[in-house]
């Protein structure tokens, strides 16, 4: 067993606290990890205070956007060596027998991919614990490579973040001559606008406040929709081919697929926490649809990020130490960052 | 101008009653159809009683699945000639200069295509009457050529709820090797059934009603899936590649949508008259996306009447005379038809 420090939360109401417990032992296809940096996600929030159908299991150790350098590798490892970078993204393990896994789909496999932490692993009795921690110990064809040439800290967010929005825009074939909408400028967004951007799209930043104007376009939008004005949606209207709808706080969703041109997209990786009622009426106008996606694959996670080490792109961070944890969640709640709490695990350490 | 008979509603809540009106002068480019037969949609009701938003306009003759016989052509016309069979669907015009129109998708006309009835015609003035009726006059390029070896009078369906499934069936590439759910057992549930069999897909009918198995084999279906048994729900659970959604009755899509496969499609065709509450994680779970269509273009409107000649292919049907039209709709209502009723128009005649 190797010990490990990290912060937890221990129910649904009180802060995340420093926490001592033990990573399982490495076994022959496992690689050990010296945890750099791990980003913040929205959904550490949501799990941590419960707010998921009262799944949560505590003690919890969040976080699934983990950077760091291996330290050790099981004896049948072939990917990674001592002193390599390496990253672990949502999920550490799946089936691997279904024919979404040997499709390269395990974010899809049918019996449920095993998420990096707030579960428990495939034996059934050791419980999954994330990234606020300074070690991992994850089978090698869950941890992705990370180039060099990538500044580590802000390299983290991919792993969610950027794989989240990486995954649906290849998906549905953004690329030159496509015009793209991002909803939404937050750790999701601004990922979503740089991709679309670097894939050779049209891209128009959406956003209900107008000073998101001049931080869009300085992450590379072409165009600014502001939402609250009804003159400027009308402007839109049938205008995009494909929307990223990354908002999670509740909205009309009719008012934004009517910005859909024929055959238009609308991708939906927020997820409000009421449900949201759907004008049939708006999807039948220019035939358009409304698509889910979760996360991407682990090979194309990794293409993702060689990707971002070929095209330059990283999130856009704050660094804060562990001790900080608590104040960065409300202060995301608020949108108050810009785009993506990283917390320096090195602040664990000391 | 031409003398027409036909049932009218005078209002939302009296039933149709006879009406003697005039149709306008064919002009260059018109044809003038002498009208068998009349398929008695759905909206139909929903529009004689104003169930819409409150937009119905009266006197109002329904109806937009119109067959018969071309009694006189302008001039200019080069499709149609005396004596031909004839038939007019939803639309009898459009803006024909934008990028929908003169891309064959008029029915996502971005000015709005200019429905059968319950609407003006382009000039603004013109009320557009439907079906209900001895004569219609319509221009060409929104008249469709009819078989002779198609059964007229069951054929008369196929110009709404033939290509309302044919369409979205195209659209979403069904054929050979495609798992298709079918959910709904009316007019465009039997024809969407008919369509994905013709097609080479594996057609599972999806319904409340276990009375209705017998009768969804006979029209082709292979399988048959019960969908009040939470068991056999359970089993087909990411079985379908794509699920034609006829139902009108509101119902729970996420029960549905978590039939879906990897990278499904639930289509939308059926508009139950309170817009749902879609659970996005439905979505999110295996890609699923939700997919809007509306009728189909002229173009492919007639491909689908060529392919039902070349198939053999129409609608079952049940034929009233036009006397019969009040208990007609009650019964539709009650979902008391096989599964489309025809008007006779003789019967206006005498």
């Amino acid at each position: 067993m190797i010990p490990a420090k990290a912060y937890a939360a221990y129910d649904a109401s009180t802060p995340l606290a420093p926490f001592d417990f033990s990573r399982r032992s490495p076994g022959l296809q496992d690689v050990q990890i010296e945890i750099l940096y791990c980003g913040v996600c929205h959904s550490d929030v949501h799990q941590v205070r419960n707010e998921w159908g009262g799944g949560s299991i505590y003690p919890m150790v969040p976080g699934h956007e983990i950077v760091g350098k291996v330290l050790a590798v099981g004896e049948q490892v072939k990917k990674f060596k001592v002193g390599d970078l390496a990253g672990v993204g949502v999920m550490i393990d799946s089936c691997r027998v279904c024919k979404h896994c040997t499709n390269d789909l395990e974010q899809y496999c049918v019996e449920g991919m095993t998420g990096t932490y707030n579960t428990y692993e495939r034996d059934g009795k050791t419980l999954a614990q994330g990234g606020y921690s300074t070690q991992i110990v994850t089978d090698e064809k869950y941890v992705l490579k990370i180039s060099p040439k990538l500044d580590l800290k802000a390299a983290a967010p991919l792993l969610c973040a950027g794989i989240t929005t990486y995954s649906p825009l290849r998906y549905t074939k953004v690329g030159k001559g496509t015009k793209v909408g991002v909803m939404g400028l937050g750790g999701l967004g601004h990922m979503g606008l740089k991709f679309a951007v670097a894939f050779g799209a049209e891209v128009t930043m959406i956003s209900t406040s107008a000073s998101k104007e001049a931080d869009a376009k300085k992450l590379g939008a072409h165009h600014f929709l502001l939402s609250s004005d009804d003159e400027q949606m009308k402007k839109y209207a049938g205008y995009f081919d494909v929307i990223l709808n990354t908002v999670s706080a509740r909205h009309e969703y009719h008012r934004f697929l009517n910005l859909l041109n024929l055959n238009g997209t609308m991708i939906v990786v927020g997820l409000p926490s009421e449900d949201p009622q759907v004008k049939l009426f708006s999807l039948l106008s220019n035939r358009r649809s409304l698509l889910g996606s979760v996360i991407g694959g682990i090979k194309e996670t990794q293409e993702m990020l060689d990707f971002c080490a070929e095209h330059d792109i990283v999130a856009d961070v704050e660094v804060i130490p562990i001790q900080r944890i608590n104040e960065a969640y409300d202060r995301m709640i608020r949108g108050d960052v810009h785009y993506r709490f990283v917390i320096d695990i090195d602040s664990l350490r000391n």
